[in-house]
């Protein structure tokens, strides 16, 4: 089978055996998967990675333990956690310290023909929501975890700051649970995707009101954006971390502590809560794919995906 | 009357006029106040400081609007704050945007002979309290605002970083409020003050222990503080910023992320919680008190009080 391959920042496809099915676990036909940030950060060399990327994903499993699975349409949770210890029994296997992750840490990754996880990770994906869309049930389960963090009240006031796909999704997904969400971006186009959900939006002033904001995202995924949202905030108010950024950034604690702000840190989510979502249409992806290559164009596929503006690459396995 | 006065990072003294009383305002004569390591900052010309420092203090009333409060030994909080806002009607009066701060924001401090502080900002000093031991209240309500903004519960394990002045209170505040604390700083004979009340210390090993702690508190003052605590913290669990650092700090974000930690600012606290603390003796301050010089030594204490080591240094009116 064909599988991309990460190494020394190129991207190269590999023929691979079939992967072996491990107790418990099911194998995947790939249907769809989803270039995501962080996959460009690991072509970058970020996390030392080297191996398959891909945690973005939409398959058909063809071989189970549990043979009840079989030919069913899936996503799956990206966290291989062990099941067992205190954090898995809290229902936060995410954090499981011995955890492994799906195209991230020592799972190879989505972006091949065939691919393996535990049973216990996948989700039926149902017929409301197409396979192009179902890709997004990870990344909006990240941005559901917000939700599953921090208590927002119907009707508060929230900004999100940056209009690229997380930024997009979570402003979505904060207006469908009813915050009155405004959105800071750079590109006009790209904020037009939201506004139909209600979601108001303003193209990023140089000087951000200050204070003005009980709540404030940063998906900006630039390392300005922290201190941005901390200073937008106002006192007592939550910013919310959103976007990782490579290396160190530099902020002034001075008015965090002075206004006691709460920063969250903030990162994968359930996808319980992001598949009604999108079987609804509260949230809408379908106009942020901007294109889709076959599998065996994922060169072409990265390339395409780190240029500015580009909003979901998709890749599909071939035929 | 003996004023000190901060002026190009020199302490200097300066002879004026007793301050007058406006409405709602009581003025005090100064029994003992307190340096504070905010003071040695303002002596360095952050926050562009010029005028009277000083917000750590007990007095006497002298003259006040309520006659009520003539002759009684008061301490203050030190948010002069509208009264009329929706911070203010809400208790937080300490984040009210158009406040005024003793001795840090437009409101002349404490080390002079009188001083002027709305009456709603006095409390009275029980007499099982000295008056040595009474300078603490603000900074052990400090140390309490963070009960305030963080459920912690009976038995929690809480590492607090740093051995200065705010590090023995806090731990000592914790420890009485329940949780198991383990002090991290770098002197010995410091770290020894807040043994008896069952706080555990141990000298900063060049590895602290990664992802160990629910919960952290930083109370170094030192730039390093805050990666370190992020990194001591397991997963979903809160760091507390507590100490200001002059300038940019540089963090690494993504731990904070990837674990989903909460990083909660943390400033001034209410008096009531701290007053019972000292009348107890459940917090024990006596033996943080390093020296004591008279208000016209002021230049010398501040010195002082800004040498390796020192814990807390008093002034005391002349005569």
């Amino acid at each position: 089978m064909l599988a991309v391959h990460l190494e020394s920042g190129r991207v190269v496809l590999r023929a691979q055996a079939l992967p072996r099915v491990p107790r418990g676990f099911a194998r995947i036909r790939l249907l769809a998967a989803g270039i995501c940030s962080t996959d460009l950060e690991l072509q970058r060399g970020y996390y030392g990675f080297s191996g398959t990327p891909g945690h973005e994903f939409v398959g058909e499993v063809t071989d189970a333990s549990d043979k009840t699975w079989i030919g069913k349409r899936v996503v799956g949770e990206i966290n291989l956690a062990c099941g067992d210890c205190d954090w898995c029994r809290r229902g936060l296997g995410r954090h499981c310290p011995t955890r492994t992750v799906l195209g991230i840490v020592k799972h190879p990754g989505a972006f091949r023909e065939f691919l393996t996880l535990p049973v216990r990770n996948l989700h039926e994906v149902p017929k409301t929501i197409s396979t192009e869309h179902a890709v997004f049930i990870e990344p909006v389960a990240a941005a559901c975890e917000i939700l599953d963090q921090v208590k927002i009240p119907k009707g508060e006031r929230v900004a999100v700051l940056g209009d690229g796909k997380l930024g997009l999704l979570v402003s979505q997904v904060l207006q469908a649970h009813g915050a009155q969400v405004h959105l800071f971006g750079r590109h006009r186009e790209k904020m037009r995707l939201v506004e139909p959900t209600g979601v108001t939006t303003e193209i990023a002033p140089k000087k951000l009101p200050g204070a003005a904001w009980p709540l404030v995202v940063d998906a900006t995924g630039s390392s300005a954006g922290l201190q941005a949202a901390v200073s937008m905030c106002i006192p007592r108010g939550t910013v919310i971390m959103k976007s990782t950024v490579h290396g160190l950034v530099s902020i002034d604690t001075a008015p965090a502590i002075v206004n006691e702000i709460t920063l969250v840190g903030s990162r994968c989510g359930r996808f319980e809560a992001a598949i009604p979502l999108l079987s609804s249409g509260k949230v809408n992806v379908g106009s942020m794919i901007s294109e889709e290559f076959p599998l065996d164009c994922a060169p072409q596929a990265f390339a395409r995906a780190a240029k500015k503006g580009v909003l979901k690459v998709l890749l599909r396995p071939p035929g």
